[in-house]
């Protein structure tokens, strides 16, 4: 006799982001649920019995939505600088009205945390109403040790008060802050040999990340921060090939990186170096808008090397100020050419192997948590064909309802 | 002794659209109403007694938002033939799984009027969860006396069904059904002899429109449609100059149209002839996204020559599903370079001048109907930076709150 599961979804099409189907989908399709896991998914006919049953109307279910790339909490807001740029305000008014990201750190260094968690959990809510259930926080606008312990509890803290995953990120290796003009190397010293550590130690940190870029930090600097990460036992992420090509995705893959993002200007060898790596290209279709680049992602060439490609809202002040992860997919479908199921895949399977999750999350499978979106859809397309608006009818998250179903 | 208003909104800051300051901006303000009229606004201690009174905590009101050009009404979807088009499919495969203008003709076709109205609604609802109050809908994919007469009957029926003004336009000069395919001037004929002057007198029909392209309808079908919309004294529309010059904007013009729409490729001459005219340019950013354009609408030209710019969702199945309005405040700021404050204006003040309600409708003034979006936002041009999310936390719609306040 088999154990009855606590709830059973029925009569719903499950978009289970595996197997070789198209977005592995089954229709009339039931899900079952015991505690925090999900322990069936499968035709409907063939579903045991439950406590709980709920007819989801063939409505069109997915895995929790995963955004696995922000840097959602920051002090301050650039809202004004945005509207100063529009009306034509030269370089140095902008600056003397305090414009960017140097007017970031000096807002999250002057917040205290809970002033943080308030902000981010604002900027946060939009996203879990989509069915976002997993989220990647990165800290990096605090460039001391206070500020950016600061940001990485701010957000462990959004994990405990909202219902949403957080996997946190150190990326105190994002710009050079203002004291440390011209000394670059002495702020990469201060990163390896006191924030990367102390922050670890503390639990704060489940990935590090550094922005190598012509306007940050060389390869070089990056491999400092990288082989403390090593030592330290955690996964690395990368910044890398936004502005030029510095060999920065074949440098990724060299550390094993989880993911490596941006990539606009990514070489065909660092590609291939990345699909032998298993590092996930994370793609971001929110900056590349707002920053009108015209340089598409080499997506045809992460095809033919077997990367994998992520899609994340880069949630930030500066460089995409957004709200929405499913406005993502029809950018990434727009400007980059992505199929809806590679949309689909890319804040799911894909962004689940980015934060190195792909053994709990990502897709829907016995075993994995029930983490699960509902959609008010016909077809997956809809996910990303849609410009704007909200089709998320409900929301699951590790087995409860974050987002109830009405009707 | 002053009768007190029904409802004062306090301690809010008001974008009202109209005089000198950016915004037109009240700071510390408050908002009288009484029935379905605003009847006081200004500083919070000029204002007088009222029967309730509501703290709005400093957030900031706007005119409720008008979306002054849709094709909100249709039959079927066409997700599957965007899905299509992004997996390589070929012109004659999408055609043969039934994609263009002509399959959502034969969907509408197919439709009952509830069946429109149901899945207009749909539609409508993130529009209206935005702020928006006053939405223009556009008949277009019957090109049938029967079918034009669904669809504005349906467009009717969501303005008494959901709380949201709607004005109709008859678009019956959308594209030529296929049954008149080769014989344009017939159709013409049908437009001006049968479709426009019945549809007028059952009072379905409050401007009319015409696509005149090289691809629609030339400029002289396009003015014996106009001839007769004078004839019935009812206003007109033109979607105009979107992929050619045929000096559509100086046809506008001429007729004193209430406004003329996309307009990438309009000339300075024709251009200066909307000044004089009073015709505001209706500028839509989300096809101008969906579709890849690259020609911006010449704004400089608008600027100087003194046209009132309009944005609009365009919301249609082919070239911009969008279900967003707010998100067209930040592509219009994006692609165009639009400042915040034009975009809002936008989609208040200059969207009620195109159709033709500004003596009722777009901006925050005692004797204007009662139309407010309340937002959780800081400064007003946070509406045009943020991408995705809806930061809309209450609506007022004649009066009466059709998206209340909570907390
Ligand atoms: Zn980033
Ligand atoms: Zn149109």
């Amino acid at each position: 006799m088999t154990v009855p599961y606590d709830l059973l979804l029925e009569n719903c099409n499950v978009a289970t982001m595996t197997g070789d189907a198209p977005y592995g989908a089954i229709e009339d399709a039931a899900i079952g649920i015991s505690g925090s896991r999900i322990t069936f998914v499968g035709p409907r006919k063939e579903a045991g019995t439950a406590k709980e049953r709920i007819d989801l109307k063939r409505r069109w279910v997915a895995p929790g939505l995963i955004d696995c790339h922000t840097h959602i909490v920051y002090g301050g807001d650039r809202a004004n600088e945005f509207e100063l740029r529009l009306k034509g305000a030269t370089y140095e008014e902008i600056a003397k009205a305090g414009g960017g990201i140097v007017s970031t750190v000096k807002a999250t260094r002057a917040a205290s945390e809970d002033e943080l968690v308030a902000s981010a959990a604002k900027r946060v809510k939009p996203l879990l109403n989509e069915g976002v259930t997993v989220l990647e926080i990165k800290s990096g606008y605090g460039l001391d040790l206070d500020t950016e312990r600061r940001m990485l509890k701010a957000a462990r803290a959004i994990g405990r008060k909202l219902p949403v995953t957080v996997r946190t990120t150190c990326l105190a290796a994002h710009a050079l802050p203002p004291e440390y003009k011209d000394r670059a190397d002495a702020y990469i010293d201060l990163v390896c040999n006191e924030i990367t550590p102390a922050l670890a130690k503390e639990g704060l940190v489940d990935a590090v990340d550094v922005f190598c870029e012509k306007i940050a930090f060389s390869p070089e600097q990056t491999r400092r921060v990288f082989d403390v990460a090593k030592q330290l036992g955690i996964p690395v992420k990368l910044h890398a090939e936004q502005l030029s090509d510095l060999n920065g995705a074949a440098l990724a893959a060299e550390y094993g990186a989880l993911s490596a993002e941006h990539l606009e200007w990514a070489n065909d060898a660092g590609i291939a170096a990345m699909g032998r790596s298993g590092t996930v290209a994370v793609l971001l279709p929110g900056a590349f808008y707002a920053l009108r680049e015209t340089r598409l992602p080499p997506i045809e060439s992460f095809r033919k090397h077997g990367v994998a490609m992520a899609l994340a809202t880069d949630s930030n002040p500066g460089s995409s100020p957004a709200l929405s992860l499913l406005l993502m997919l029809s950018m990434a479908c727009t400007f980059f050419r992505f199929t809806p199921e590679e949309a689909l895949r890319g804040i799911t399977v894909n962004a689940a192997k980015a934060l190195g999750l792909q053994a709990s999350h990502g897709t829907i499978e016995a075993g994995k948590a029930a983490d699960l979106a509902v959609f008010d859809i016909g077809r997956p397309a809809e996910l990303a064909y849609w410009i704007g608006g909200n089709p998320t009818a409900a929301v699951l998250r590790a087995g409860r309802w974050s987002k109830p179903l009405c009707n």
